[in-house]
């Protein structure tokens, strides 16, 4: 069957490429069609694309991810990568930690995949290992001090008062309650509980596949974020159960095997960076995001919500 | 290996159900983990859930789609139901309804599938049947007069002065230039184009697979919105080329044939009902959405999220 790809009537138009790691542009959505633009003069900094605000970073916009927190979740089909936050949820990354160590993931099926929302895995049969707690504190928010990184961007938020990225990850942040905490958007990880808000442990993790649930911010405790391997949780087969469970779970997806990057020889550790977001070229990739310049935009939208903003990853 | 569902772990928790067809729940994303609630007195209205609602929902509450805007696409592992929005793009609905009816995209296969974004077919290498327009009007936006139904939603939202639903569909308005506009929600169908804002015809769709790219809006035409199925586009593997184009898009999956319900005799139609969007129990969704009651939400958010509003559809 004859069929012609074309790339221009894509609703993503094509946008001018430099020197920048094929897999930043994959996690960003970019293209390089063609090799126009090369040659040409840097666009004025107004009409700055994301990929000329990439191009133009240099190796201090990058920063490697933590090889003690960093999570290497193996499927038959690739590798998921999840960097934790323990700026945010300091008991849950421990007890992660500590479960991941502990086998406790391994040979674990994927048993949710609901459209439009989460994936959700847990050994919940199996005893939990020692050391690993089996109530935590709620982590929902942390104060919101001086210590705490927060880069705000500039458009207002329904769900939060102010919000931005501390170290990566989107995060609101109250100054009339002095708190901040983590948001729910695409490719955030947390950790399943029972009504009790001191039921989750991390021993039952979840993920958003879908449109960012943000009311689920402050109700539950978020632990870290995929860098890297979204795409093989969100194109799981969805479950046909209520709450999209899969009816016979050991048929579906299993995880292999999770393990902490830092336990592997630094020969097998993936070399992993993201984009820094407090830097003067995060914002200006922002900003290229908030209104879009090239030729097929006609209407910068003039706004960005936090979960449309990208943190890029690269494999160096 | 043992497993044990933890329903009760899930981000989002059991909730009461009434006689409420399971399809909608589906939807919805709920579930009926248990019967307890059944024989319970109705909270008092301030803490209805949104299941409460759907279970008080009567007859005048639901809509039939139309037969004559509605597609049946069906893939090798089931069907797609789309409802087209000829109020808002006419001439592209009526290219895609000539389109279907020729047969244009039988057989086409789904060429992109980007993480996070959207997936994209259309029949590129093949001439347009006689009566499909290579050229459309950039059908953006439309004149938001009293003739346009559109019921707000009461909280504020970046990309739009007004947000609301227009007939079922998520919109955006500006009272101040008089004109209303589909907003790209997860599930919404548009019309690929190239550079040139009158490039769209229809022979190139797309539908939203991730967190709602609302830069969009505005700046191409959305023709409808996928009514039930979803869950097959969305969980389709993702494209390993740039922009998520598949490398070999005829290995694939394939658009089986796609036709219009009016088309079929009655009895081959689907029983589908959506729930209208004018209505006061829509507006008692919204508001058992905004505030989440029940023994798992500890802080309500008092905010949603134009594309966080559900459209429940049935099949009868």
């Amino acid at each position: 069957m004859p069929h012609t790809r074309r790339p221009g009537s894509c609703p993503q138009p094509a946008r001018r490429c430099g020197a920048i790691a094929a897999v930043a542009l994959l996690v960003l959505g970019l293209s390089c069609p063609s090799s126009r633009g090369l040659a040409e003069a840097p666009p004025p900094a107004a009409a700055r694309t994301m990929a000329d605000v990439l191009a133009a970073a240099t190796a201090a916009d990058w920063r490697p991810l933590d090889p003690a927190r960093t999570l290497y979740l193996d499927l038959d089909r690739g590798r998921v990568v999840i960097e934790l936050a323990p700026g945010f949820a300091p008991e849950h990354a421990v007890n992660v930690l500590r479960l991941a160590r502990a086998g406790y993931y391994d040979g674990v099926p994927i048993a949710r995949v609901q459209d439009n929302f989460v994936v959700q895995w847990g050994g919940a049969g199996r005893a939990l290992p020692e050391g690993v707690r089996e109530r935590l504190p709620p982590e929902f928010e942390v104060a919101a001090g001086p210590g705490l990184p927060f880069t705000r961007l500039p458009d207002p938020d329904g769900y939060a008062p102010e919000t931005g990225h501390s170290d990566g990850l989107p995060a609101g942040r109250d100054p009339s309650s002095g708190t901040a905490w983590l948001a729910h958007c695409y490719g955030m990880v947390g950790a399943g509980r029972d009504n009790a808000v001191d039921s989750g442990n991390g021993a039952e993790l979840y993920v958003v596949i879908g449109h960012a649930p943000r009311q689920l911010d402050r109700n539950i405790a978020l632990v870290g974020r995929v860098v890297l391997g979204m795409e093989l949780l969100a194109a799981l087969p969805r479950g046909p159960a209520p709450m999209g469970f899969l009816e016979r779970p050991e048929e579906g997806t299993a995880i292999r095997r999770v393990r902490v990057a830092a336990d592997l020889p630094v020969a097998e550790r993936m070399p992993i960076e993201v984009l820094r977001t407090d830097t003067a070229t995060f914002a200006a990739l922002v900003e290229a995001r908030r209104n879009r310049r090239d030729e097929w935009y006609r209407r910068p939208a003039g706004h960005i919500d936090l979960c449309n903003v990208p943190v890029p990853a690269r494999v160096r």
